[in-house]
């Protein structure tokens, strides 16, 4: 598989950043956790002078075999419709990516359809839906390698263009199911704490979609070694969203952690590259049952919880701004000893 | 004490409201807290495309006779230092005001300092701070109702200029003290569950504040009548908020609630007219001990919880975005009639 390059910022300049931040003309802390975000952005970017550019949102949208299962209220077509959606602007990241200036990129990691020739989608198709992994796997391992190149090769197409802070999202109708899996075998939470409502199952489809992925953890005989199960159970769109936080990890962008499914994705980026997670900024805590005891199990407090269960980046999203205020807060703020105010502290 | 006028927003419109944000191409719910706020803009515009017009924040400064007793860690002089600082753009506040495309208005309602003419402050100065209020009433009767009138007045300007969603903030070195003190008389929370760090305090310094604040009360011997107690202790900063959140809910503009103090503010705006409430955006959730009891107390669950501590409408400001979300969420979203998504709930 691809080899990624991910170093850990260089931690001589932080004692530098850390001063600058500390004689902002405030009390010490006082900013709270925009602190903490300079602080890392400022490590990321390697400088007390960061500088946000050209922020994108990348949808990666792939079907899912184990929707045939019943696994989901939505119907299976909504991956397509909403992808096509996105793409016409009228969705719900599209509002959010125009109120804070992100490009959208909506790539074709396997959805089951043919989008029409010049609907701006980026074609990077590995097969038309993953195989019903409640029978046998998703995906080859052929498929697996194929999916972090692309994901890779799409960052960096942003990169080249000028962006150096990125969220990734996703649209995969059924790619609830996989990711509580994925959490169950990789975190040893039971599988009960890791399935939740996904677009809106009741307590019974719940209980429903338990039992029918209990069946395929049971029916699984693989080796149970990390890239085994993550392409046996795993989605296109989700591989390729892994393949991309490495990738920009590598090339030392901010990397914005969106729901509950790209937060599954980089926890397995950070088994392969644990490096990653000094990128990334846990964005928002989602409702999808689950996400919070994930999030606690990989010991990080995401910036928001507004209660968004939507994917597609929105998460993320949402929480560009209070990055951004971060960034403007240690270039703008006069320090004490520029001002006449009193250093009270 | 001047009258206000403030109505209910009528509820004729609240089904056309729900139906439309339910109709939006996401399953229901799905944007969560974005689609509480909708709701409520929408309610308070009576209209289900509201728009947000000129923000403005509103710092109110002012000195706290109280100080002189040692419960603050900061000097007195910080306050009109940074009254002025912000006057010149270089404070916490002002990025946030320059990123969110905010009006700043900073008042003098009662700085212990002559502001040079040019230095662009709103000129409502009651007097040079507060009485200390361990051995007397803070401020007359006669004070406390012009604060009342100049804080409506100043939020009446903003409405000529064509404002329709205004946050509050304050400067005032020692204002943490009469706002525990008003919580603990109209919560009924023990005074020691209200006291907190301020500008930064050790637990030794918390614990002298507290025992300070415990004497003022003991020493009090008024009616214990709402706008008793509010004048006996308050500062003229935080009565001009409330007339100003009086008034903006009168004028049906949108108002963000920033941290413990302004929380304190309207916590007694309510007592007065409980109608301002349907008008109020809690923003965020501060550090200041004290904080989250008080909006539990008050039962609401504030859009953000950053750890700020600052003041001077910074936390306010930091949830606007999530306010501009929602709106565009309504405006922007295409229904599932609009598309051709099938409907998935």
């Amino acid at each position: 598989m691809k080899i990624f390059n991910i170093t850990k910022p260089d931690d001589a300049i932080r004692g530098k950043i850390i001063r600058k931040i500390d004689n902002l003309t405030k009390p010490k802390g006082a900013l709270g956790r925009l602190e903490e975000i300079a602080l890392q952005v400022a490590m990321i970017r390697q400088t007390t002078s960061p500088v946000l550019r050209n922020p994108h949102n990348i949808i990666f949208a792939a079907d899912h075999g184990i929707a045939d299962e019943g696994v989901s209220l939505s119907p299976k077509e909504v991956t397509w419709q909403q992808t096509l959606h996105f793409l016409k602007g009228g969705g719900g990241v599209n509002f959010l990516c125009r109120q804070h200036g992100f490009t959208l990129k909506v790539v074709d990691a396997g959805v089951d359809y043919d989008f029409p020739a010049g609907s701006g989608i980026i074609d990077r198709k590995v097969r038309k839906g993953t195989a019903n992994f409640r029978y046998g796997p998703a995906m080859t391992r052929a498929e697996l390698k194929q999916c972090i190149e692309h994901g890779a090769a799409v960052v960096r197409d942003s990169f080249n263009e000028g962006c150096n802070i990125i969220s990734f999202g996703e649209m995969g109708i059924g790619n609830t199911s996989p990711s509580s899996v994925w959490m169950s075998y990789f975190t040893g939470i039971p599988l009960e704490n890791c399935v939740g409502a996904g677009s809106g199952l009741d307590s019974e489809g719940v209980r429903r979609k338990y039992s029918i992925l209990k069946k395929a953890m049971k029916n699984y005989s693989g080796d149970r070694s990390l890239l085994d199960i993550v392409s046996y159970f795993g989605g296109f769109e989700m591989v390729m969203a892994i393949g991309g936080m490495l990738e920009a990890a590598e090339l030392k962008m901010v990397i914005l952690v969106d729901g509950f499914i790209m937060t599954n994705c980089i926890l397995v980026a950070s088994m392969l590259y644990p490096q990653v997670l000094d990128y990334a900024i846990f964005a928002h805590q989602g409702d999808e049952a689950g996400h919070r005891q994930l999030l606690e199990y990989m010991n990080v407090k995401p910036l928001l919880s507004l209660g968004l269960r939507l994917g597609e980046g929105t998460g993320a999203i949402c929480a560009y701004p209070v990055v951004d205020s971060a960034v403007r807060m240690i270039n703008e703020m006069d320090s004490f000893q520029e001002t006449n105010v009193t250093k009270y502290f």
